[in-house]
């Protein structure tokens, strides 16, 4: 195990990145905990085990079980096998099981000891790092949920290896965002120059990115831990767009990253229509999601506008009733701005601008 | 409307707590928040209004509605009203009440506002101030919730007029808590000569009792905001054997405060059996509590102690699997012990020792 960093959160709360050398490493340090924890896999991290720990619950995988039900479950399993203040949950998987576990760990007993295994790219370089928890809530993505760091989050690049296609492209998207937001263009050029490495999942490359992209978020959480000040809502680059489309597409045929860099993509001709953004660093980072292979000149029917309409409105991020967007100004500089909704409509309707 | 005080908690999230002149001056505070607001009552609570605010939840008053489905209730009402991260959630009523909005405000979109109006005395001392939220899970006591200082708390003493004398008792037995927590002797004196004007609830007496209990509970939440430092978990004396007796009369004939009298004064008894309470401190407290009216000479049957000491062993308050109780060493000394359970079964069964 090597410590990458240590984010430090609201109320000096601190989350240790710890990198494993391999599944054998992640396991002896998982070993040390002996027995006042409960696990949380879904059916497919819960195949890595040979036999699973005594305390546990095996999520069925994807977003159908990021649900108050599945919550109530792990809370009962906790209280099943008479974990106490002093005990941690374990999330072992992906984004689901990441923020279910964090949510659960906040309310059990108003908060347990928490640790995180992000078993996909998704989850590495964004779920499980920062604090955010939530569930699903009546069709409405993660409308219900806590800030509830987690104490450490164990990074095994090896788990990277059995992801499909989909999922990996699921998590790049959420790197490429990083990339634009970053202080720097470290990531930026790390993802031109070493596009063939990554996409090929070469492990060393692999650590870098991940690394790298992780240190963007925690430049944004660590100045705005709980999302008061407006700095982390950055973070959301493209996700007005992109949970709008996966909502309306109820969460079927949309994975979440391929609906962000569809998103941020919106979001960055939505920029240039509004006069904030720079267009030729517009074109260059839409070529840059293109180049991994991205849907993003995906346009959504005209009969379906009124239900993405109708999501777009239920958003989160709103002032005096309007919903705000993140907006680019260049590199790693957001702004937040309300947009009319003849505008956005143009936008995920009418043919690509280019 | 004038502020008591104002409690700082975790993150310098702060907690102002406004006395009202009476119900009139309380609704003109309350109308100028304007729409976007979700209002929380309970059927006792729903009856002081004419016209109940277009957007509400009413529960079944009782401690049986403290329940996840609950929650999930005011979560979809708030949905249903388009509330947004910025809006207002208003609990008016009890502590389950304010429990219950609390911990809606705390995951709703992650955390809106929230305003409390507790309208109990057990709220106003207790419940509504200290950012403390939870439901009951599978019949255990406040096993589920989270920290959520509500941003305003009013407290109106007109609302205590029309308490029963049970219920009245049910929030005066924290304020006898709070006297004998407190650093100074000042409520606890006031308890002893005021105890005809506070049982015939004179207004003016009364908005002094809760003032005075308030100081206290702040000092300790303010040096405690989310009891992770061993003071908060003070405020606790007598509420591990009080859950336990709660939770075992599936909190039916026992109310809250009844059982925090009769825990505090087994806490006592414990004390003197450790050595670490002054024998003449513990039977001077106890005659404060038998002066109000408590039954703290009761005690649980020989066969209802296996179900007593199941509760007791779910206890929130574990180190190494041993559950811990609040002592007092004196006036305002409090200090954390684990206890045997010959002992505990001792002082729950046999006949008391004073």
């Amino acid at each position: 195990m090597k410590k990458l960093t240590t984010a430090v959160l609201d109320q000096g709360k601190t989350t240790d990145i710890l990198l494993a050398d391999d599944l054998k490493d992640l396991a002896n340090h998982l070993g040390g905990y002996g027995r006042a924890v409960m696990w949380v896999f879904d059916t497919n991290t819960a195949k890595l085990f040979k036999q699973l720990p005594p305390a546990h619950v095996v999520l069925e995988s994807g977003e159908s079980s990021k649900h108050l039900s599945s919550l109530e479950r792990i809370l009962s399993t906790c209280l099943d096998e008479g974990l106490a203040r002093d005990g941690r949950i374990i999330g072992f998987g992906g984004g689901v099981v990441c923020d279910l576990s964090a949510f659960a760990a906040s309310v059990y007993m108003r908060g347990c000891r928490l640790t995180l295994v992000p078993t996909t790219l998704l989850a590495m370089v964004d779920a499980a790092v920062g604090g955010k928890t939530a569930v699903d809530f009546r069709g409405m993505k993660n409308m219900v949920g806590s800030f509830y760091p987690a104490g450490e989050v164990l990074i095994c690049i090896d788990t990277l290896r059995t992801l499909s296609d989909k999922e990996f492209l699921n998590g790049l998207a959420e790197v490429i965002k990083h990339a634009l937001l970053s202080q720097d263009e470290e990531l930026y050029k790390f993802l031109l120059v070493k596009k063939n490495e990554i996409l090929s999942r070469e492990p060393k490359t692999l650590a870098t990115l991940v690394e790298l992209s992780l240190e963007v978020k925690k430049w944004y959480i660590e100045q705005d831990p709980t999302e008061t000040k407006g700095i982390r809502q950055m973070l959301n680059l493209g996700h007005t767009f992109a949970h709008a489309l996966e909502s309306s597409s109820h969460f079927g045929s949309w994975s979440h990253g391929a609906a962000v860099a569809w998103g941020t993509c919106r979001a960055l001709e939505a920029g240039i229509a509004m006069q904030v953004t720079d267009k030729a660093y517009a074109i260059g980072a839409t070529k840059l999601f293109k180049s991994y292979g991205y849907d993003i000149e995906h346009r959504i029917g005209r009969g379906d506008w009124i239900e993405f309409r109708d999501h777009l409105l239920k958003d989160k991020k709103k002032a005096d009733g309007k919903v705000l967007f993140v907006l680019l100004e260049g590199q790693g500089k957001g702004v937040l701005r309300p947009l009319e909704m003849p505008l956005i409509q143009h936008l995920v309707i009418a043919k690509p601008i280019f």
